[in-house]
């Protein structure tokens, strides 16, 4: 499979904590960050879709740390997504950009919301149709 | 199983996001909290370990949302850890306070590092015999 | 004057930078808890009063940092309030708990929006006449 | 006086609250990222510094909130320093990029430790020499 999206980041020293190290909770920041770097390609954003109704929600995350990020770090976050009934499954892998280490892998489940309920998912088709059918072939 | 540990606490506004509910890696740093503070009832913490050469690493963590935390909404974690091999697994299930209602449930593994290198994990068996056995039993 | 409410809280590691102290932005944070705490003890809160159209934001914020508080530090956040024009200026003071040693002194000014327009402040009178009156005397 | 330091950033969706807009606190993490991003033009940064016993601390900051930034938001930080005694005073001025609004205004104290001592500040020389000499014309 072919990543579908790429986004650069580098690590903010703040992000960091004692151990010098960017604390465990900051990658789900950046892999947030990613996803909706790549959903504003589709011309809408995670505002514009929570004013509309629309709520997309992490419903899982399965996250592995192989190699700790430090401040002043260049990395960038891969992406890529499958369907999975009323959910969209979104694999991240980011790598150091100096060396291109892989240091986190993380799997994320996504849902959709409308007014509060969930939904059978169709929105992912809408909104990722050209990922999703490249993916399938 | 029986817990071993619990830690209240309360949402605090800047934790939510704009759709009104808690950020998905904000979870992260409420587990880091309930196990820093079960770590402190073995007189030591996470400080002490460091400036002895000893830090303690999230190697991965899984994740289920369930129902969403909002502002000002108190909850406990539940904490139950267990070996597995180098590995200290601790479990998290976080409950509302005010209804019971089970939100999260995370599994975390944690492996601990000497100056930098990987350890087989003997340090968890000294920290936490108590609830290590018990457990076994 | 006499402080009019008072809030403890206790560092979280991940609160905590690599210098092994709490980052500097943290500490608004720490003052947003106690100001949202004390509002609670008016029987509303921030997000009530964000869904009946008025939100508090705000406008200026004046800090000085004298003693660098770390990793597992207790402390408890002292508040006195004031109206000067359309603002609520409030005033805190951060103590450690262990030798009551005065960390951080902050002063903030506080403006109230209805529906996105600037208020003349009437509602902190509202909410706060108790604490305002005494403090004119 | 002219800047002499100007970085460009990306409001994050978790930046924001639930009112929509970035948290207050964010805007000081925004103020270090470009005061550590200036520090990198000068071959040097905040992590190999602190590895030499040298520790930037804030030491007072006045941050005045004029216009909310929102999700998605883009801004540029513009830099401003003077030396005045033992501190190097940062001024920071932040534009979103779309219409040039002037958002936030913050100045910055920062006093220098080395080995947790405070220091005349001689280091500002050395690591600013350039901006000082020509702000001082």
């Amino acid at each position: 499979m072919d990543y579908i999206y790429e986004h650069e980041m580098k690590v903010r020293d703040y992000e960091c904590d004692m151990q010098g190290v960017v604390n465990n909770a900051n990658y789900l920041h950046y892999f947030e960050v990613a996803r909706h770097e790549f959903l504003e390609t589709k011309q809408v954003n995670f505002h514009w879709l929570h004013e509309r109704g629309i709520d997309l929600m992490v419903a899982r995350v399965d996250i592995r740390y192989k190699y700790s990020l430090k401040g002043g770090d260049r990395f960038v976050i891969k992406l890529l997504i499958r369907r999975e009934g009323i959910r969209l499954i979104v694999h991240h892998d980011l790598y150091t950009l100096s060396d291109e280490r892989l240091c986190t892998q993380c799997t994320t489940e996504i849902i959709a919301l409308k007014h509060g309920r969930l939904t059978n998912g169709a929105i992912f088709d809408t909104l990722f149709a050209e990922e999703l059918n490249k993916n399938a072939l």
